[in-house]
């Protein structure tokens, strides 16, 4: 263990923030369902009645104290660390669905849980100590090692021939394509919030890092990256289903990011063999608990769109595209309530 | 790490027990087929023509040093180690059935596969050295330590609450009784296995321990224990399906496995809290990998047998019960069978 107060901070952070993410599409679905119940009518597709529901803004601001805590929660305690713990807001999706939405945990569901739990805290106990930095230049240098830069040339490349040779003949067929992109993405924009955390970080304890042009050059490569990212996620769930989506895409995502954290920040460097194994194995638990999770599910719906929220260091985008699949999920389930969807399917079809 | 040469050894010997116990269930299979194919006519039930089958018998000595291999490994490292590892046979049979009986393994048995992996190697990782013992008489103490003679009071005061108020009652309708039983006497078999293994293991380094009472007493509550646990699972077996009484059988005998180990040999002292939570986070992990191949398997055919053999430690008793499920397989297989099997079935029914 011996965990370092910085690591210990991570930590908390990154709990907390699943737990608001996990929270945040429950009340969200609470609000969507409330305002299609108040509005009377079939909320349209096109409705935007739920502007009006406080519920569904509650959960809006949920969201992005989530997605803060886990922008936070990066400048404090090592990628390898944090990003896992992402699954853990699937659960608390899970858990509360549970007891708020009355959708019904199955019985590999909660195994799926206890899984991910298991393998959380296998990764916390061994998670290495994040090195103290003291400037942003720090961060440059370890950026602009050659180890790294081609990891960076490699995701380019790669990024490059997915989108342009890939993407326009097979894009809507292999699932592969969009995810692989906004994944290889996903690693360079965590590195990149990484490095700008920090350096906010070091601002906000009263060493200026705003002066360095390091600073600015990584928050453009924030913006880029997850801007990139964001419209190939977009892409790949408007092209097939979130359930088959969000777990290919949590765990490439995840493995990415934990390779460039450990080509990066030379998070293994002083680990023993015992703890790096460790490591991986409560890794590929987690990711097996996600991906059990998901295959339980009964297909696309509730739970599989808070899979990919946590991933992504950003606030804003791709809230259109959810909201228009959450506002879904409500139709259907009033559709396929007992007192009035009968009704309403047989108008409908 | 730093594993000694003993934990190696042990190590190795319940690696290799269960490959071979793995093994065994699908060459016995396979000869029980062969035998029902040979035969010409539907295997009876009392049917005998298998003891002809040679490959039958291959099985059987592969399932006999299976369990000697267990035995030993038991003198070797800590019941901590040596029992969770039990489940990798599990993995051995589902793997070779996949591809020599062409019993294909589903997604979710993969998935099951690799959680039991990744589970076992954390807990290698974290297993606690195996305290050098010298003579019988050490046991001896650690047997008689209070908290153990506690630990072995309660267990003998429940197997008698169960098995004299409860089983008459609701043993045949309640699945935790007579599991519960033979969990309770196999956590005490294990221990003596291993008082009278690591006996044998100072006897044949020269130490010869045949000559002090203690060696005789622990045999003979080998034999008392082992008895009463295969009476109580022969009864859970034939009472309730297979893949019911596996699976809780597995998770009930190898948590009180471990909760006797660690009473007696202190197998927990001297390590610290994190190695001990990656422990039972990594019997956690192998428990739900075991659930999970139990529960992805279609209704109680095939490697639900396999699950109960490595765990206890003897070699002969239940082989009848067991060649009679075997056989009800191979007889299901053939009358499933496309080529044969309509025809059968409809003679049949």
């Amino acid at each position: 263990m011996g965990f370092s107060t910085d690591n210990l901070k991570g930590f908390l952070l990154a709990l907390l923030s699943s737990g608001f993410i996990g929270a945040s599409f429950i009340i969200k679905k609470k609000g969507l369902r409330r305002a299609a119940a108040a509005s009377g009518v079939r909320a349209g597709v096109g409705g935007y009645s739920y502007l009006l529901e406080p519920l569904w803004w509650v959960g809006m601001i949920t969201m992005i104290v989530g997605e803060v805590a886990n922008f936070v929660a990066y400048a404090f305690a090592p990628a390898v660390l944090v990003t896992p713990l992402g699954a853990l807001s699937i659960i608390v999706s899970a858990v509360l669905a549970h007891f708020i939405l009355n959708e019904r945990l199955q019985g590999l569901g909660v195994l799926g849980c206890v899984m991910c739990i298991a393998g959380s805290v296998v990764i916390v106990i061994h998670a290495p100590q994040e090195r103290p930095i003291t400037s942003v230049q720090e961060i440059w240098s370890l950026a602009t090692q050659p180890a790294f830069l081609l990891y960076v040339a490699s995701v380019i490349v790669l990024v490059f021939v997915l989108a342009f040779h890939f993407a326009p003949r097979r894009g809507h067929s292999n699932v592969l394509i969009f995810t692989g992109i906004c994944s290889l993405m996903g690693s360079l924009s965590v590195m990149s919030v990484k490095a700008l955390g920090t350096s906010l970080k070091l601002t906000f304890e009263g060493m200026n890092q705003l002066i360095y042009p390091q600073t600015w050059f990584f928050m453009l490569v924030v913006l880029t990256c997850v801007i990139t990212q964001m419209n190939y996620l977009n892409k790949a769930l408007d092209t097939f289903n979130t359930a088959i989506v969000s777990p290919i895409y949590y765990v490439m995502f995840t493995t990415l990011t934990i390779v460039a954290s450990v080509i990066m920040f030379k998070d293994w460097d002083g680990q023993g063999a015992g703890s790096i194994i460790s490591e991986i194995c409560g890794f590929i638990v987690v990711l097996s608990g996600t991906i059990l999770l998901h295959v339980t599910k009964d297909s696309d719906r509730n739970l599989s769109r808070s899979m990919y929220a946590p991933l992504s260091p950003t606030l804003t985008t791709r809230l259109a595209n959810e909201n228009g699949e959450l506002l879904k999920h409500v139709e259907d389930d009033m559709a396929s309530s007992e007192e009035t969807g009968g009704l309403r399917r047989h108008e409908l079809y």
